[in-house]
């Protein structure tokens, strides 16, 4: 036992994307925008976009990767969590329908909803079953098929999400690795500033209380204000309980909502966007996968190595925000 | 510490369920249906349906009356976690609209989705949370608004369901109490068997690659076969994990999906009915709600009590199934 830190090894990393590129200038032919418009503003180039994939086929692609590069067989998992805002449906969920793909066989399954903080969510929730000492292997996974959720005919939001996948396994270990620290908070006062996928409301005996809304609507200015005021002071809190600064983190795995959010937490840490890598050029905000995407990147270009302390932070719908630190 | 036991004790329970009752005799008026039909398949009577309710709203409900009973303050909570099916949306999650809703300043937030064994997996969740170590106190609420999932023309599905809330407060605790064991196993495999709440997969580059198809379809023969064969054998891994039999159990808390099934499992276990209290009768199968509810109904009326020993069985979408079994 190291004091202070639930020993888990992330074992190996994953992402899957749909091959189909979006890219700004071929948004500007569906509406009025342009990359000149778009990326100053976002840092967003393209986005990839699902032809004829669900969420859970982006998430079973990532777990059966998972599973190769660990060399585990699909029947040593002891649970699957997805985290998506973007389930293929409400039943089954989609970490079941993962769970049947891959052959599962002693696993349960459950999906999890934060909505842009759900790869931390998630990830805090599977470390959890582990620290508790009732299992031993877990896959964690961040799927989204968020263009369905978007109105094309919307330029103020459609031109922001885009596809994607990605996920780790995660082992109990006696290794000095693993979770040193988290601080997980909701706001949900300000849950209005991020609406999306409203089913009616409705039965034979009230008629529609609330209708069908399935679309993103977003309050861009007030989730600017609230990701740049209030993720720097829960990032504080998990430094606090860490016992770090700002400097001994190696990396921050930021959801990749916006470049200039980002900068500006770079900036409020004093640190260089060095330390607080990018992707949303390629793939746009791709909610619970968006730093599962990134991780995975960032570990197979060899940046993000073990002996490293990692930070990754969330923050949107909700509203909620999440930062855990890790040893890797 | 006491081996072998998660010690967390559940200091307060607590349902909300709509006032609007719908009997079967009321159904018959809509669809070619009657009590005589539903009653004897089903041991169902009546259901409560919104009318100008959300899920959020039955589970903000729940959250005040374990605040008032416990004697907590809400900034107490370090967690709300809201198992549902039937969420408001996407986005916000239910759970942080409870989190806005009953001012919860250090709590964070976040809904799962296990469809009927939904109860089970959130308790599971939260247990572990709790078991970590990283906090103390927390919230779960089961939620569910299936009345607006149900096509009301369908009378093989839309006689089943009903809305409604329950939830517990649970704390870390140096007493004998808390999760002995459990058993969660997921049959991804047999996801179709139960479908729901699925939304159009569709954008500006593919079109419609699987419509919106928000309603309950259920295939009542698979789901009853799955739900009494499978039930007993992760019933029996849970007891022996737990050292336990299923005599010394004082109470099963189950899923109230259909009275036959519940049937079927005291029978398997040579219990009594006694054991197996049902309240289907009045509320219909309300999911992830379901024990949380009888529950509450079971401690008000001083039949479950500190020192006694519940099973806790979940079963249904997925599919899935989970068993946990308390020391209260």
């Amino acid at each position: 036992m190291v004091a202070g830190l639930e020993q888990i090894k992330i074992l190996a990393t994953a992402k899957q994307v749909p091959e189909r590129v979006v890219s700004n200038d071929e948004l500007s032919g569906l509406m009025e925008t342009s990359d000149e418009w778009i990326y100053p503003r976002t840092g967003i180039h393209n986005r990839h976009v699902v032809t004829d994939e669900n969420t859970s086929d982006l998430a079973t692609g990532v777990a059966k990767k998972l599973l190769d590069e660990a060399g585990w067989s699909a029947d040593e998992l002891d649970f699957i969590i997805v985290s998506t805002m973007s389930p293929d449906g409400l039943s089954p969920h989609t970490a079941a329908i993962v769970q049947g793909n891959i052959h599962a066989a002693n696993a349960f399954a459950f999906d999890l909803n934060a909505a842009c903080s759900g790869f931390v969510y998630g990830l805090s929730a599977a470390s959890a079953f582990l620290a508790s000492g009732r299992y031993k292997k877990g896959m964690f996974i961040g799927a989204e098929v968020l263009s369905k959720l978007v109105d094309w005919k919307d330029r103020t939001v459609s031109v922001l999400f885009g596809d994607g996948a990605g996920g780790v396994l995660l082992e109990k270990t006696d290794e000095p690795v693993g979770l040193i620290a988290e601080e997980l908070q909701s706001y949900g006062e300000m849950g209005d500033a991020i609406l999306t996928g409203r089913f009616a409301n409705k039965n034979a005996f009230a008629g529609e209380i609330s209708p069908l809304d399935p679309y993103f609507h977003q309050d861009g200015r007030a989730v600017y204000g609230f990701a740049t005021r209030e993720v720097p002071k829960v990032m504080n809190k998990a430094l606090e309980k860490a016992g770090l600064t700002a400097d001994d983190v190696d990396f921050y795995i930021a959801h990749q909502a916006n470049h200039r959010i980002i900068e500006s937490m770079a900036k409020n840490f004093g640190q260089s966007m060095d330390k607080f890598p990018t992707n949303m050029e390629e793939y746009g905000n791709t909610s619970a996968a968006s730093p599962a995407i990134l991780l995975d990147e960032m570990v197979k270009a060899g940046q993000i190595k073990p002996g490293m302390k990692v930070a990754f932070v969330g923050f949107g719908g909700g509203l909620a925000i999440g930062v855990q630190i890790w040893q890797l």
